[in-house]
Formats: structure tokens, sequence, C-alpha cells
């Protein structure tokens, strides 16, 4: 079957050309009252505006229609891989949110601790959510006393958040069509792993995990805060076409937080090493690598934050913070300067949301479409309409040239 | 697999409206200054305008986001085949497009005449981008002192522009998948033609071009301009599913240009003769067939000629002279008309680009959509949004009332 990455393969041509896509984590919003403004309409961005005035907007959907993504999804389709079509396991989703240094042949799961009765039924599914800090202390735990040494494996146990965990093994052959050990529901004992992939590989896999989980449920048995534990989304990275590969572009990531750097890596972005964690702190580095790089992925992560927490003020004052840094982006001399969010994150709903996402792109030959300023409304009436998210980057590769002509 | 092309087969029936596809090549266009129009929205067209007014506006997206169109694909997405899935070997659009009468069982190649060095490495894929006239010259050569009738079959070279032949053969038995000889760089040799399909006839077409190939190339050996020529694109016509078998309509195409006549009979609609090149003579082409069909394609080619020059006055001039016949086909009294253009290309660019085109449908039954004129701009707000090609044709089926109701 042709891939719509092969047709893009396919056409992609190397030039001159610079690319910027600038990603406000969040950043769609609503109205707080059926009369107001959204936080992006409320900022006062006039470097923002004018980019909207002299270039196309859109908004974009970043997996379906009423879908609200996390993350990594979100990320994978800004990059032009459809999340539906591409899924990445928890495990390795959540090994690269801690910054983990997941290799290829790694095996990652999801880990929850949990609390069972004396039966060794579930009882809280998230151990009554405990403190990251106690999450630290039972990972710690594992880390000393539980081993797959013998076996010729390394394992980790990491702390990711509360009840959240990651487990990664580390050794040869690991494979497989692995289940979770979540029975979802109360009242129930966890489930062992089972490969459904029937290859060797994947068989000896659910084995060592069931050894391992047998171990550590054995560690755990009398702790006074989880005495027991599930892995979900068991499995290695998938091994992703690589970015450069299929749009011949050298790409650069350079975001602050692990999660990003990590979905750019697993597409075969550099991610780029930089003090600081500010906007303009990420031009600074932006402007250092320019020459080294086609395509720069700049990640913003402190407006989905502002949204999560309900502030409706401090997201606002950091998409200013953002518009303050755009001269600085322009003076580089970008090709094509895409602005947009890898979802919503509206203050009102306090979380992630599947709200479209406005989009704005910018360069010499987009087509300046009569919007007057970047925003939620403002966006409806642009030239690139309601689209899929997996479409900006094909849309900046016309614009930058970067295709060549489909046929005679 | 149920294809689109089933679903609207199963439901098309016929009637006795008549379907107008008016495209203007190349249609679409960009301002040339920020705050500039395009050469569309510079047009005086006060019939278009109305039109728009009384229709239905929208932009088409002719391949994919950001993707260019060559001719043949553009057209046959507005006939309503993917390009993308239905691709057309360049060697039958090379000879679509100079109005070679393909037959069925021809087998077309794209040719590039090349220079090699001493010990047969290509030095220059394009031998220095040879004039048309050394083209015709070195095709003459080539049809004079080459044969492959020992072996039963007819050879055809002709001249394209430059560089660029076209070389058809024609006889019993000829397919497979074969490959290029275009070894795509320099200081390499010409590759052999290889079948990959595994199929007898592969294996024999291969032979018979090696054996051509070896004879050209002997020819070719001491001239000055071309001593080596490369093949391209070798395959038959794919014997695409019949428009007028889909939509149960006599289609009829009325275009100047060997190219669109070539791709319009490819999915097996008649090309009407007539004499002039101007738009009011395909008008009066178009009156005098009325009664013998259903859908008409009228192709105005100067559009993009003028883009392609960089002539922006010439280009709106001709969109002027394509107003000024619209009272002319209404008098015939259309069931829908649709203005479109197969992509866009800007004078700003200079070439065909991936900017959706503007598009319009007009008949009683369409949506007055409150747009006013026709343009890029104004057909942002259109009542079609921003569409791919292929559903033109579908949206026109619709309005005529030529499709049943899915379903009970």
């Amino acid at each position: 079957m042709i891939t719509e990455h092969d047709v893009y393969q396919e056409l992609a041509q190397k030039n001159d050309s610079k690319i910027v896509l600038l990603v406000m984590d969040g950043l769609g919003g609503l109205p707080l009252h059926v009369n107001g403004l959204t936080e992006l309409e409320t900022a006062h961005k006039p470097n923002l505006d004018r980019l909207a005035r002299e270039g196309s907007s859109g908004r974009a959907i970043p997996v379906r229609p009423g879908i609200t993504p996390g993350s990594g999804p979100a990320h994978l389709s800004l990059f032009s891989y459809d999340p539906v079509r591409f899924q990445i396991g928890r495990g390795v989703l959540e090994a690269l949110g801690i910054g983990f240094p997941l290799r290829p042949d790694d095996l990652a799961a999801r880990g929850n601790f949990a609390t069972a009765d004396a039966n060794g039924l579930i009882m809280d599914r998230r151990a009554g959510r405990i403190s990251t800090e106690e999450c630290i202390r039972l990972c710690r735990k594992l880390q000393e006393n539980t081993s797959l040494a013998d076996d010729g494996y390394q394992v980790f146990v990491e702390p990711v958040k509360e009840h959240r965990f990651a487990l990664i093994l580390r050794g040869p052959g690991l494979g497989g069509k692995l289940t979770e050990t979540d029975p979802l529901v109360t009242g129930k004992p966890p489930l062992p792993v089972r490969d459904e992939s029937g290859t060797p590989e994947g068989a000896a896999t659910a084995a060592l995990l069931n050894k391992w989980l047998d171990q550590a449920r054995r560690v755990l048995a009398d702790d006074p805060r989880a005495n027991t534990l599930n892995l979900r989304g068991l499995a290695k990275d998938p091994g992703l076409p690589r970015f450069p590969d299929i749009y011949k572009m050298r790409a650069a990531a350079i975001a602050v937080y692990p999660m990003y750097k990590g979905v750019a890596r697993l597409v075969g972005m550099d991610v780029i090493d930089f003090d600081g964690d500010r906007p303009h702190h990420q031009v600074a580095a932006l402007k250092r690598v320019w020459a080294d790089y086609d395509f720069f992925f700049i990640h913003i992560k402190k407006t989905d934050t502002y949204g999560e927490d309900g502030n409706f003020d401090a997201k606002v004052h950091e998409i200013e913070a953002v518009d303050a840094v755009i001269p600085d982006i322009l003076a580089l001399g970008p090709t094509v300067l895409i602005v947009t969010g890898d979802h919503s994150t509206p203050v009102k709903l306090r979380s992630h949301s599947y709200h479209p996402v406005p989009t704005l792109f910018w360069g010499p030959d987009v087509m300046p479409d009569g919007v007057q300023s970047f925003g939620e409304r403002a966006s409806e009436r642009g030239a690139l309409g309601l689209f899929h998210a997996t479409q900006i980057v094909p849309w900046a590769m016309g614009y930058a040239g970067r295709l060549e002509r489909f046929g005679a």
C-alpha cells in the first residue's frame, strides 16, 4: 500500500529553505462566558497578529473530530504521523516523558502502583493516588530488590508521578504482542502478561515479565501504601519512519520538557541542548543552530500548564511572551513559519480538549487570506480551513518549494 | 474493496440534465504584494461574479496538501480519479501530450537524450538541454535507423521538447513492470530495462526494449550533441475505469491542446474537433454538440501559459475573455456549470503551484452562499470549503439530480 509518507518522500527535494514549527502546547482555548474572549484572543500579540494578516490561517484537528489527544499522539500528528495509524506504546511514551534514554531494543511498560486485599484481588487500581514522593520510595525499593540479571537482563524502575512509574527491560530478543495485567475493575486479581504474537521472543518476554511481577509483588507485599502493581502498554519503540528520511530535512527540536524531546527523537529529530527554559532562551538556541538544520521544532510548554491550572491570565501572559520573541525568529529569515498548538487546553476546562487548534502559516508564497488576527474565531475564516494536523508539514513543504512536481 | 467510483456508479442514473465543467488551466494565483490582488481578483468579470453570487464557491486541492501537480494528474483529479491511486506512466502522458494516437496495447516511454564518456558513463543526463530542433533531428535519425520489425513490432520515436522525446512500441503482448534506464546521477552507466512483474510478457518486453536501446545507442554513438539516451516511465495505458460507465453520462472534451484531449480520451470521453483556438470557438463547438452529450469538459489553456510566462496582464485578460463567453454558455441552459482550474499557476511564481484552486458551482439547486465574487479569497468563505478536486464531479452529479437515493 502506498502511504501518504511514500508520496511525500518520493517528491521531497533539498533546497536552502528553513521551516520553523512553533508549537505552544495546549494553545487553543474557550471563552469563559458566551460573549467572552479566549486566552489567545485576549492576549496582546501584535507580532502574531501581523503574521496572521500576512499569511494563511486555519484550524488543526489533532487526532479525529471530538478526540482529545495526549501529548505524544498530538505531537506525532504535528510531525505528520497519523496517531491512529502510528500507535506508540504507553510504556515508551512514559519512558520518553521522564527523559529515560530509551534504546531501540528496550521494552518499556507503564506501571501503576495498586492495592490488593488478602486474596490478591485489586481494591484500588491507583493505590489511593499516592504522592510522587511515595512513588519514588516504592520505585527505589523495587529497583534494589528485584532483578533479572540471572536471565541476562537489566531492569529499570523509574518513578513518574503519583501512582505511575515506568518499567524498562534491557537485553537481547525482547518483543511480542504483550497483554496488560490491569483487570481494569476492582475485585479481580491482576492478569498475567500473555503474548499474542505467537513468536518465541514474545513467549520468552512474557515469561520474563511474569517472573519480574512475582518478585515485585513479593517485595511490595507488606508495604503500607501499595502492596501490588500493574503493567500496561508493554512495547518497544515502534521504529517509526524517520522524519529526516521522509522529508529530506535535517530536523532540530528545541524543547524544554523531556516528553517533547522524546517524541522528537522518536521520529529522528536531533534534540538541541541549551540553557534556560524561557522562549527567549529557545530562540537563542534556534539562532545558534540555524545554519545546521532545515526544520526547527520549538516547543513552548507553559501555555498548557497554565491551561490545566485554570490560570487564564498566566496563559495569556505566556502567549504574550511568545509573541515578544517572534521578531527575533523573523530576523533569522525563515522561509516558512508555522504557529500552532499540539491540542487545545482551555482554561475553562482545565484539561486537554478536542477543540481544533488555531494555526497560521507565514512566508512569501503563503496566501494573505484576509484574516486580521491570530485567534480561534479569526482562524475559522482562514484559507486553510479545518484540516488534520498531519497536513501541517506537507503544506510547509509546499510553501518551502521542497516538493517536486507530481507527474508530467 | 469498494471504491468511491463503485458507490457513485451504483447510484448514477440518466436524466436530461447537462453538466459543463469549464477549466481554466492554472487559474489560481497569488497577489504580487501582501496587500495586492490576484490575477482572478483583478479581472473584470461580471458574469463569473454573478455565477459566484448565485451559486456556491470553494477551493479544490488537486493532489494532496502542498503538492504541485503536473497537468495529467491534475486533470485526472478533476475527472474524479485520485492521481495518487491512478498513476499514469510518464511515457503515456508524454505521448498524450504530443497528441500521439496511443492505442490501448501500445507501450510508451519517456526518452531523454544524454551524453556519455568513452566508457559509457553518463556525463550529462539532459545532453546540455539541446534545442527542440536538435531533438527533432535526433528522433528522425533514430526513426530511420532503428527497427524491431524482425520481431514483429513497430517503433515510433517522437520529439517532445529540448532533450525529451517519446518512444512508442506497437505490437502484440507488450507489458510487465519495467524499470527505468536512467541512473539518475552522472558518472554511472545507463541501466538495462528489467521486468519486475515476473511475467513472460514482461521479460519479453524488457528484452525487446534492451535490443532497441542497443541499436539506438549505436546509431547515436558519434553524434556531436547526444551520444546516448535513457528511457523512463515505461508503461501502457493503465486502462482506467471509464468516466461514461461510472457516471452514465456521454462525455465530450472541448480542448485545444493535445495533452488535455489525451487525458480526456484516457478516461473515455469523446474528443470534439473544431476550428479555432479561442474561448468563443470552444463555445461554438459546445453549442454544436450540445444535444449529443450530457457532460462537457471545456479546457482553456492560456491562463496557465501566461502564468508561466509571468505575464500578469495577459492572464487577467484571458480570464476576461472567458468571462465574455459565459452568457453564451448560459444561453444553452446548463443544469450545472462548474468553473475551476486544474491547479494554480501564480504569475508571481511563474510555475504550477500547490495552492488550492478557486471553484464555483452554479445551477438552480446550488446554494447561493453569500459569496459575492469569484476569487481566491472570496471562495475561502464559500459553502463548499476546502475539498479534494475529485469531489467536483460527485457534487455536480448531485446538483444535476443524477444520483439515486442511497439506501431506503
